[in-house]
């Protein structure tokens, strides 16, 4: 037969953008391999240059980066990497997205919005993405928006094992900072075995601009209350649900989310806040500027470590949650 | 200059399957139109033929198919239309699925599952559809599947105007039969200026195999309580929530939802409910074996006939809505 | 060099829809694998619900389904199959459908006609199947339908050797049921060297409605005729053929074809017909309440086994054939 | 509202390739139009050059190309067009191909093979364009090739309507010169009310290298005989034919066919042979060295302008011939 | 015949991003047009939030946005007001960036790097463009970048006429400031009829890290020297090229150069620099803290406008330029 | 676990065009492989046949073609090749095409012209190919016209290491024939270090129909003058530029570059040339009636069997020039 033939390898290759590469440095060491050295310039007039230093033909190639502020750069370091793996003859490329942009636009509101967070997924495929892997997706509609295989991975067993290791659950109830998050809160609620209430903002449909005002459904009296959310932003809805659950009685309350935006006056929020702590992944970094004693930050290394693990050698990423991928 | 010139019209022509085709009729009429005349056939074989007998060149065409069971056979139906329109020069073809099929698969709930949701929206833009309309999408992110305008319209004042004509609203509560639906229920709570409850299912985590309980979480207590859904399938959990509020003393117990799928069991359990009354929509057709005296059914036609004409002329679907699309 | 490597494994993997398991197992067994085990629900609404209870990361899966009526469910079923197989990593997705299903609407035969056989096949790439395999397609041009590499198998060995073996061939006559399938006659009477004959309906155009009347085209006087098909669906062609034989002094009747739709009045008329023997394989399951004394089925299985051995080993599925793929 | 309004208007635009232009100015004629002025140059190391040298944004186009010899030269030209005109903002692109090339490569006849047909249908969409039409497709399932509307014209009322008028056809036989063209000869048998006759080439599976020899199946003996076939290429088949039917008694015979491709020792072929009369159509140019006394040439171009303005004003094409398209 | 006919109209509507909305403004006014009123907010983590104010169903919508630092934060707009469109049913989108992103980037100078360029392309599709509008491409190639239509607009007409009116030719010398733009140098020798000059930057290779010399290849003693180019990104080179010229005894050097990037210490360089008057067009902004008196800004407003009413009528940009587009 | 493992092999395949099969076969040579045995047949109506006549199956399969005239069958030849092995189950499949066809048309030059360059690469991706490979095209943005990896070689190595070896350079000027060309003649002034100059047509804009002068920029007297090319199409331009050389003083005139097209007039004018040798590469063939004594040819096949090589085993192509890909 005419041809040469020789024996096939797989080579994973983890590339970071320049976002967080602590974070993909933790996930490089666990995996016990080397990030590809990597050229990254920001021309003076701001546009992004990227260069791989290090032959990536035939890699399965994992492109890692963080989406903190200013999310549309690390986006586009990220898109450019991606084309330039494309370009060079990536074999197969997967974008580690632990915090995924645009999330809460994952629908459209109102009219004449866009779905960016369908955009986000397309341009990802567009630049040449063969497969996504994320942490705690707004909405897990979101997996749909990508055509191609996506590893949704939840932080869940990360944070309920801590706060299932510091508190006490008997007197605990897990409480939805809005009608938005009850799915999540009674995930919550499945796995630590406890009671569940929500934070209601009621309108009166009389009284247009009236501010709604946060109404308690079901009993907190007395009890340790466990705010759960995916990401905290400004922080305005946790902190004012912390405080009316302190109004309602609340003997402490207590906050776990996925990821820390902690934008704007996020910081001062929570340092004002009634929280006895809160308890975060690092999903996305955390300005160094920003000092929340109360802040807890749980590290999402090594799960992406185990994640990527599995993908690379074919495995099982649902096995990583018990099943549940 | 070369070549011939002449104004251009737009089309507007109206094709329906065979599912439900008594509700495209209704619509028809309210536009003021005939609906195509089409040959459609099951072979023997149980394949399916389809011919439409004018012409439909330059055609703005919109294609309305019902979603009953066998789901599988309209929306093939449905696919094979727009295979048909498509080939025979249709200028542009919406498909019209006032109850989108697979809604629920819009996500992985576990390893290795498809995402029916999104692959019936690419199955639709294979065949050709440009543009996609429904009602009360399970999830509003199923919008982001499809890549293309989605028209997405809420039976909620159809359901609401009649909720709010036949009942007094200051002894009502609305209530969520589960986690998941909360968000349904909010708007309701906001459009009418109700107080909220849910129906909260626990588990004991050290029980593994337990049936779990639904707790209401909220103040149900003497109160008339109207039980919101996206859709009643077997309406099993809807019935056992009807049931866990009598229990708790609410003094009625009304539901209102989109779709009307009654599969299975559903009209033994609504006929042997708690319900006064339970309110949905034409979305489906109701089968003429199924007798449930306490069933009221509006018309979702004059929506669709109204968001069609607005699509039609290049008017605004979300002003049909008050600004919400 | 930075990363990992790891020589690479093929996985063969087998999958198969509920419509015909038993000769997917036949297949499993000749090539000595088990089916991936598979959860498969049709909910009460009619929804199709399917999930791998086996990790399929970078397998090299094939989806093996039948389509025999209902063929909108078993094609529904392929489909989500395929979406969940991609979703999971499956690294390449060969569908295997035996008899491919709406194979005889390949083309427009009047206007405003779909042309449902290119539709199945963009739904399957879409999908996610990069390769296709089926049997005996009602035109060849549909191996051009699929954007991709398409096996196409032919049952004419399996078929002719069994003839061969049981009719002495030396008084026999190929005979084409009418004027499209005698391309397939006359692959036949290559293959045995047999001389050929048609069935001609020939209707006179000044008499609009009147029923064409089947002529037979050739030399059948004493002779046994071989009838051959790719197909026999409701019989009713074939079986009328068979009777004209008879009537033209043909000494015996026997046909092949490789699908037994055997749909609607097929039994009753193969039961009736003049034929001595009517031999099919099982492309698709024949129904348990279907008595057909005269009819022989003979397995597709040991090709269907060869050709995916072939496939997955890069070798040569032409050879299969002589040469001839 | 912002913004400005414009009534819209349609603008049909004829443009040619090189190859047969004089067919293009006929087809402009009948629809009293120019064709557009392009400038189209081959360079002297054979690349094409293309420039329209009017504005085409907007326009309805029409690219009409005949194949003959060097057919990759023209199949390129028009390529080259459609993508001048996609970049210079046409509207909508039709390809007018009446002899598409290609398309005997409809399938895989042997393993390894293109399926140069659909790789043509792929070739104009990447182009850019967006329909196709063609006159009497080699296999009319070389329409599901193309993703889009095919309006596929038929020659046969114009060579059937000659034919008739000219011969009588009490005593006349359709004859097929293959095994493949029997479903054409079925449709002229259907027209006219006449009986079939087929040519069969029976190889003797025992002597591998011999010749196969045409056996007349079917009733000849003193009867004119009409051969019929979708193109004439080197004219072996037809004449080898009608020398056949000479031998089995053929008072007289004639050809019809719609591609008069005429190529290598055609004319001496045709010139040679036992017909009395040989009709085509011009759906291909006819060399001017070719001198072939009994060849009649019947335009394609009335039936193409017809096509066309049916297609610009949004009619039926399938009206044209009496419902079938 | 079944169905509503209307009279079809086109409708202009425009929008602009936030980067530069002057220019835009200036555009519409030119046009008789109000900008279509948008929603755009920048949320406190950085996301972009569009929506526009009024329906743009059926749209012919321009889609102005320049691309100034922070370019990214730019571009994302663009593609997210692009999405709102797409989803909003916009007919056609058309994307108008006077300086084109990443433009710089428009193939691989080493291994392993993007080509930006196409992928900006490729994003701008993907997230819904059908058409592209840039001025003065950094390469003439990225029109091939775009799958779709480009007008490429030149800003030499607006700057040549200048110079033209204020300086007299007879003693001028057009002169590239490095080999990479001697074909635009070329242009303007042609449209003025200037003699040519280049800078040409030599290295020795036998000293790999010594700096190059900028050799003045033409002749320049006693002339005015035109340099010109296509950008003035941190003015680096074109400054050195005018000392370059100084030194080899030009008699006044000006520069022309279509778009003012102006980054980092592009204002102070040019504010000591050798020349008389440099001239740019505002495809970008220039930022209202830098102050160069030299700097000379003609508006490229009248060209956009013109443009975007010759694509909106059908009408020919490449009239606009005399023939060549 | 179900399913059959196996090591996976790669399996370099080399097939080859007509146009050029020596230069294939010095390839295969070098690689030490055979080339794929192909039929390939120009039928009599001028299509291309082609059939691999060994399997192909799971091959990493390159696709060498040169494009001489006629370029239009080599490319639909080598178009045909690609759809073959794509059909076959080739696992990749790279174009080496070392001139690239159509690459002077690499953008709009004038209003509605093609971009035939980027059509190519279309062309090439729909018949199948998955990457690209070619030698010094004619701009190097047309990397970015095809959506996947491109290798891109230079044959500046080979053309230079000649010339250095057999000429002085302490006498010698780099002149590129005119403004288009200086980048690639200022490559070659940093990799010899040598002095630039430039031919530069220069037309009087008052005479329009005047034909323009060739003025040399920069210093050529007594020097030995290299003109450097990317193509020798009709040696108009280059023959005509070392004539003006001579003109002004040069002592010497040679010339280098890489595609020998040399059509038309070629041989004629560079025989009656002032070079005294012309040094080209065997990209493309020469053909045998063509006698040029001062022609020199060196070969690209060791280039391209390293590259071929380094793309198989997954090195770097980068690394053959140098670090610059």
């Amino acid at each position: 037969m005419s041809g040469i033939k020789r024996p096939t390898e797989k080579h994973l290759m983890l590339c970071t953008g320049r976002a967080f590469p602590e974070l993909a440095e933790e996930v490089a060491e666990l995996l016990g391999v080397d990030l590809v050295p990597t050229r990254q310039v920001t021309y003076a007039n701001s546009e992004i240059y990227v260069r791989f230093e290090e032959s990536v033909r035939g890699a399965d190639a994992f492109v890692i980066q963080s989406h903190p502020a200013p999310v549309n750069e690390w986006l586009m370091e990220q898109l450019i990497m991606i084309d330039a793996l494309k370009r060079a003859s990536a074999k197969r490329i997967t974008v580690v997205s632990p915090f995924y942009p645009y999330g809460r636009q994952d629908k459209k509101h109102a009219g004449r919005e866009p779905i960016s967070a369908r955009l986000v997924a397309d341009l990802y495929k567009t630049a040449g993405a063969d497969r996504l892997m994320s942490v705690d997706l707004h909405a897990a509609q979101i997996q749909g928006f990508f055509d191609g295989p996506v590893d949704h991975l939840f932080s869940i067993p990360v944070l309920a094992d801590y706060v299932a290791s510091k508190y006490p659950s008997k007197n605990m109830t897990v409480v939805s900072p809005d009608a938005g998050r009850v799915k999540l809160a009674d995930n919550w609620s499945d796995r630590l075995g406890l009671p569940l209430a929500i934070i209601h903002k009621r309108r009166d449909p009389n009284k247009a601009n009236e501010v709604a005002v946060g109404e308690v459904v079901g009993d907190v009296q007395g009890r340790v209350c466990l705010l759960v959310d995916d990401m905290i932003d400004t922080a305005g809805t946790i902190c004012q649900a912390a405080a009316a659950l302190r109004d309602h009685g609340a003997s402490a309350v207590i906050a776990a989310a996925t990821h820390p935006i902690l934008s704007g006056p996020a910081a001062q929020r929570l340092n004002a806040s009634a929280f006895e702590e809160v308890i975060v992944t690092n999903t996305l970094p955390i300005r160094d500027d920003l000092v929340i004693p109360k802040l807890t930050v749980l590290s999402i290394a090594p799960l992406l470590a185990k994640a990527i693990q599995e993908v690379f050698v074919d495995g099982s990423v649902t096995s990583l949650f018990g099943g549940v991928e």
